[in-house]
């Protein structure tokens, strides 16, 4: 008997989601899920396809990024999740894609401004984007210091990781959290919509100002304030 | 036996339409449909997603924005829907959505030119925006002033709503309208249309004018006019 | 026994090429099909959907435009057709889309450069846009004029409709033909893909030249050409 | 009993990739596998649909482009392939493609700067853009031109072609190779995603800086260095 089934299956299940949502290609992009009673999480194996993949390949990682449990070697972004898990404290599930508009304003190093409801009902700031890694970080260690620098740009930009659950890493492409494996995805799925409108909205008027702040609080406050109304 | 059986089935065929058409994902968007005779209408719960929906699960709502019968609460677009229904007069059903180029317009908060014959097809005018919503009226009562001011748009700019069944909601997205709940998803899925051939005609040539007004009146009038020839 | 079922047969295969395509939504476009010894043709009838149509549903229609056969009413755009079938030697086949590239080249009133050997191979002219349609020939007899104007912008530019079985009416969309009503919607796809690449070349650079010369012969020889060598 | 079954059967199973990644519409397209014992290549014969294709209808030619085995003509491209397995060495297959975002940029005749690390996965140089070929290479032969002006492109810009491996013909569009029939249309199908997520960008901002070289060197070491992590 596995003592990780229903944590791998979460992983699994989730990680499924990216193909269905069309987020990535081939074995492009990996979730994980957290069990934070007992410091593990399970995550995609490295480059195995989607259709392959199966709730057993799911690698079990603690949070020092060693391997407790699986045969197969787990995604080279391992040690960026494991840094999100212990820096944004309630978290437990992260996604990574590289779904195409949410790419497209990675590299461009652009943040997304909130243009509409559909970003204000996500999230009451812009989405963040962080600084291309210098030299130093990406020499000592790559994915560890991927993790640090998303950390640090909601630091300096004092954004709440609760409230916007997304980021894009410049040059590279989204990340995403949330408080299960599946609201990780939903929120990378989200997160390409809202990159996508933003994209059809800039290119339609390059001088679109953002939404009136009064907007954006009211529906971020109908989802997620103390006096919601969304949802059941 | 269910009283609004048949009304809880239109609404719900026609809210299947929107993961179809693909003019929202997940939970988002919302159609409702009209009983004239017992003033109620049935629309859909709030915050479910389309996969999960039954036609019992369609909640019916009077014209004062009571909820008359259903277990869930109702989608939080309700009270728009009330007022399209109490200041349109003749409509049966509207539907809201948060299509890609619809949305994009609506953020840009630029109404659509008329720029070929689809849109003629469907409406003699421009597509209005509104404008965007006072920081008061978004205090006193965020979806019955979304109704309102979609009203007083078609007032103010002079365009018969019904002619021209659809609008956009300046930074927020569109809504639709039509004699049956089917017909006002079928305006939403060619407003998306409309909007993305006009979104690929101006990034083509950023100057272009709207189709000349003989083109207009003609292709309107072999459709909706005294001697339409247009269909069975 | 229906004396024009294989007529038919053809006309409905080829209508149903266009939702699969994904050359317009609900009941737009329209294909015929000719037979040229009886001097008749299959046409789609007027605002019918595609998922409802059967081959019996086809109208007989002659080259005056009278219905010879059917109990619907033909396409709106069938005295365009006819125009076509009678001014065009040696076609068996159109098509009418609004295939949302196609449609933003004629809403901008663009001919389509030869941008390439995709284009090429289809052809070695740009593809032409009409005028748009003066007020007269609207009053007059809209569907009609629509073949006039078609067939007077091959002539005045000197573009041989043999080569070039494709064609952008300002404003409101392509129409193609061919040998077949089958080799119709293929023309009509091909232009969509190469209205397609025409509008992401442009958007990429607005200077980009048109393909050498010596490129564009040597393409459409090879396929077209006395010398041709591609296919079986 | 076929002594080019597997042969066949590799380049059958290479080449329905091309309509399952999208990569073109109708006959457009193909790719060839090479048995670099026998010195031979099966490929897709000229000009027939995919879903009419059976591993049989393979043709086999040998390197100097004569048929040895089939009853199909082969793929008019065929002479291109010929060159590509002579010229670069270590190859397997070869894969070309008329997918849009692509051919975008070659009728642009814009080589692909590596504006992100999903580029950088695949190759740490831009994507190269051959020159228009010249009037007498096209008189000359075709098709033995355009592998000699791709082999010339990449010895000129000195970019080594088992690590770029992929290119645009000028004009015309894609051409990939790889150590397999499968991974040429592999990186046909990652090409195009790199065009497109190029082109968002550019569209977006276009002074977009490429990747910082650091970052750039860093993905493609972690993925094909000696020291490479990335997969089982």
């Amino acid at each position: 008997m596995d003592p990780y089934k229903s944590l791998r299956e979460e992983a699994f299940e989730a990680n499924m989601e990216i193909p269905r949502q069309k987020l990535a290609i081939y074995t492009w992009g990996n979730v994980s899920a957290l069990d934070p009673v007992r410091g593990l999480f399970a995550i995609k194996p490295s480059g195995v396809e989607y259709g392959n993949l199966s709730p057993a390949d799911m690698v079990i990682v603690d949070l020092e990024g060693r391997v407790v449990d699986g045969t197969l070697r787990p995604s080279s972004d391992t040690k960026t999740h494991q840094v999100l898990y212990r820096s944004l404290p309630g978290i437990r599930g992260v996604t990574h894609t590289h779904s195409s508009f949410a790419v497209a304003w990675a590299q461009a190093a652009r943040p997304v401004p909130v243009f509409g409801t559909t970003h204000a009902d996500h999230g009451a700031e812009e989405i963040p984007c962080t600084a291309f890694m210098g030299e130093d970080a990406v020499k000592n260690d790559y994915e560890l210091e991927t993790g640090f620098l998303i950390v640090k740009t909601f630091k300096e930009q004092s954004i709440d990781p609760a409230h916007t659950q997304m980021v894009l890493v410049a040059g590279h492409g989204p990340f995403a959290w949330g408080d299960s494996a599946a609201q990780s995805v939903y929120h990378a799925t989200v997160l390409e919509e809202i990159c996508k409108m933003a994209y059809l909205t800039v290119t339609l008027n390059p001088d679109t100002p953002p939404l009136p702040g009064h907007i954006i609080r009211k529906h971020w406050e109908r989802k997620h304030g103390p006096a919601a109304y969304y949802g059941q």
